[in-house]
């Protein structure tokens, strides 16, 4: 990052006019040193804050949050992001879940997993945890990173709650990093990605490892755990079926979906309001079809076939919801933990944008985001405004009415509270500002309609995103798009045309700053 | 072509049984010598035949036409494809017509303007009736193609519709070559686009050009119409106001509104049913904001502002129908005639697709495609079924029901009639394949999912897909696309992992072979 703050210094200071001009168009406001700052919107907050209160009258009880996280997901899979039978999988509950709630088409997510799964719980980006590249099997880690991390399960545990993450972990296996250790009160799921199991049974695809008894041993001992694991809080853990075949592999979705339906049927009977993380397994590569969704898709293969079923098994929860007469006390959130994987090609997903899952491109983190809540949330929205993953954070508190008293007070936190986005009719982003990693490097940085790259990452392939792909340091210039007139991130704007570029980079800036006051957290990956 | 078709004899004698296998994934059949061959639905059929009598028994009366034809906006650009607010500009009266309509995910135009609106109203290709590019100024035409061609609006006109062409032509100017010299009983638009009327007048884009008294003057000499013109069947034509400044431009779809929107008042009221074509001279480039537009999208570009604009005369006109009451009676057809035109960047539209106006790739010719009628068209379907903007021929042929007789034998018809598949309410296409040309040489063929190119069109620089293009053979294999799992086009699945290429190619030399027994036409183009 050295390279560009001073090449920022020496553009900053070559054009002082801009900083007067940054702080209209900046309109962000720090509320302490330690958190990111947001864009003050008393009014809708207001209205947010009295809709939360006639429905606590109502119901007498805090509101349910059921998240609906799917793997690798792109953008333009679901019909109502641009998909759907066009890219060969159509998605009717997805869609009218979209129809009769919020589409946000500006919605963030880092660009891997770990990163994603390890933000969105803690409010903080990876780069401050530690945790900012996928944990592979192998990965020798120096330091729990949760050992000093407050997760959102915990405080809404704390707060009364009951806090359940049904199916894909993947933030760490080892005692102290595993679900019902960091936060969750149950957990019922496995821990690693689909790959990373199914590669011990799939002879097709991994014949040198399969057919080679002495790889296969090595490779075992190293593994990842394949075993459907129940835990729960307080350490308590059963390794239930193994996956012993692809076909096994084929129907976890099914079986975390029963799961999360049984559950929900329960807790919507007890007395404590529930915070439930539904992670599917699918779509990661590689996708092996259930036997009833087999060439369900209209383009039949595996990972179209997969894309259908998750979105049956979304209507099925929610039908679950709907059921148990909780739907108008629950907020659902739908989205993906990054673009899609486009390296496991043919069999993988379409986002219209540039670059892929592992990029920091549109492609790579601009994600479905869908929140629904019925009569909470006015149907049939479509908001462009920003909103990062993270931010489910700040809900989740706002909504469990937890402080952020409670939140330790030396270290930063990234998140921005957007109930009120949400909430309000016409509600906006009070989010100001979207800020991408790559691992330990900072890259780009978005604003209102503008994004600034100082590096980028390069496909040699068209579709090798993440095993052909290099990192490169811009030229003379930041890359700057105006993603209004280059959704696709082709044409740089450049320093001529459009007058934000410094503003945008001074943005970043900023941001990296942070990390000299609250220093990054290094756990050896 | 030539050099293809010996390579595709090559592969099909080397690979025998994919001639038996052909006839199945194959699945139309020719009614006549002459006619593109279609696939038989006689259920479907049926139930729109149905539909369409209990429709005249109510309202003793054929039904309307009215096609409301964008120019050069791109797939992307309503939010129902995916654009909207996305890309800077909301349309919410297209996202209802789709709403409440048929959205068509796989509509096709041809790569340019000319080649598209002659081809809509001949049911014909470019290269069977010589249109095979725009016309620009200067051209020389060494043929009237027109003289021997039979419009859709001359055959409604002679069965007894109303027939009027309100806005952009381009498909020849002179004397024999007007709307109302090829079958519109009446016109009241422009020649030609927006850019050839206003760079006359444009000082700030063609400084050299208006600036220069002697090169203005030598341009005025050659250049298009820039009157509007209204122009009445037998050829009685008004040159009415000039477009003398920008902000005349600007202005010029209000003044087109309006005049469609008086028309339908009266017509609604007549014993005649009408066919309206309205064409938008927006949002070709350049686009100059109408003063109540500026800055009224979420860009605030022109382009942007253009798409905002559009879209509020679509909710102007559709009222319109809605007051005189003939919703019910009118299929309303939204559509553009190629994709965006790239060159214009930054201030341009969006597709997902790869390429742009002015190629065969996905961007230059699939567009948006709505058809609307109020209780004839089921509300909310998509559909992927091939549908090419020709197709609106025989579709106006059966509702104003003139008889496919009345087409001259000797020649070759190009379109489908896909009545049923737009009013059956699961209606399928009818269309087995969509062919694609560039003016004269044939590229690509898409059948089901997939599409195989023969030649490409390969851009220079990210948005240069006319002015710093080039045309290339493909290399030893044609490219092979399977559009489900690469809606971009990126990665070819060649010959190894599909086995419907020689399928589809020999598709597109049975295409080729039509033009021997039916001579293309000539015009100097």
């Amino acid at each position: 990052m050295t390279k560009h703050l001073i090449l920022l210094v020496a553009l900053s200071s070559a054009a002082p006019s801009w900083g007067q001009e940054a702080t209209k168009f900046d309109r962000s406001v720090m509320s302490a040193e330690n958190f990111e700052a947001r864009i003050p919107r008393p009014a809708q907050d207001k209205v947010a804050e009295e809709k939360l209160a006639a429905l606590k009258e109502k119901t007498s009880k805090r509101p349910n949050i059921l998240w609906l996280v799917v793997d690798d997901m792109g953008f333009g899979d679901p019909g109502c992001f641009g998909g759907g039978t066009l890219a060969g999988a159509s998605t009717p509950n997805i869609d009218r879940l979209a129809a009769e709630g919020l589409r946000l088409t500006s919605c963030y997510s880092q660009q891997t997993c770990t990163p994603t799964r390890s933000a969105i719980l803690t409010g903080r980006l990876p780069i401050r945890t530690g945790l900012t590249r996928p944990i592979l099997a192998g990965d020798k880690i120096t330091a729990n990173p949760w050992a000093d991390e407050v997760s959102l399960p915990k405080l809404l545990s704390d707060a009364g709650y009951f806090t359940l993450l049904t199916g894909k972990w993947h933030v760490g296996e080892a005692e102290g990093m595993r679900p019902h250790d960091v936060g969750f009160d149950e957990f019922y799921g496995y821990y690693p990605a689909q790959k990373e199991i199914s590669q011990r049974v799939d002879v097709r695809r991994f014949p040198g490892l399969v057919l080679n008894p002495e790889r296969l041993a090595a490779f075992e001992a190293v593994g990842p755990t394949d075993y459907l694991t129940h835990g729960f809080k307080g350490g308590e853990t059963k390794e239930l079926q193994q996956i012993q075949s692809t076909e096994d592999m084929s129907k976890a979705d099914q079986v975390l979906t029963e799961f999360t339906v049984e559950q929900i049927k329960k807790l919507a009977a007890g007395d404590k309001p529930f915070f439930i993380e539904h992670c599917f397994m699918k779509v990661h590569c590689d996708n092996f079809a259930h036997p009833e969704y087999a060439g369900k898709s209209e383009a039949k293969y595996p990972y179209k076939d997969a894309v259908h079923e998750v979105d049956s098994h979304v209507g099925d929860i929610l039908q679950t919801l709907a059921d148990a007469g909780v739907l108008d006390n629950t907020l659902v959130f739908f989205t993906s933990d990054n673009g899609p994987q486009m390296d496991g090609w043919p069999d993988a997903g379409y986002t219209p944008f540039r670059g892929a899952k592992g990029t920091t491109w549109e492609g790579g983190v601009r994600i479905p985001g869908i929140a629904y809540w019925k009569g909470m949330i006015a149907p049939g929205r479509t908001s462009d405004g920003l909103f990062d993953l993270m931010d489910l954070f700040g809900v989740g508190l706002t909504l469990a009415g937890v402080s952020t008293d409670k939140l330790p007070a030396e270290r930063y936190y990234d998140f921005v509270d957007q109930t009120s986005f949400l909430l309000a009719a016409d509600g906006q982003s009070k989010r100001e500002a979207v800020y991408f990693w790559w691992g330990k490097e900072l890259m780009a940085c978005r604003m209102k309609e503008y994004k600034v790259h100082v590096k980028v990452v390069m496909s040699q392939a068209p579709h090798m995103h993440i095993d052909l792909a290099t990192v490169h340091d811009v030229g003379l210039a930041p890359w700057f798009f105006n993603l209004y007139l280059d959704p696709k991130e082709e044409m740089t704007v450049g320093h001529r045309l459009d007058p934000w570029m410094v503003t945008v980079l001074g943005k970043l800036k900023a941001h990296g700053a942070t990390l000299k006051k609250y220093p990054p957290k290094d756990i050896g990956l």
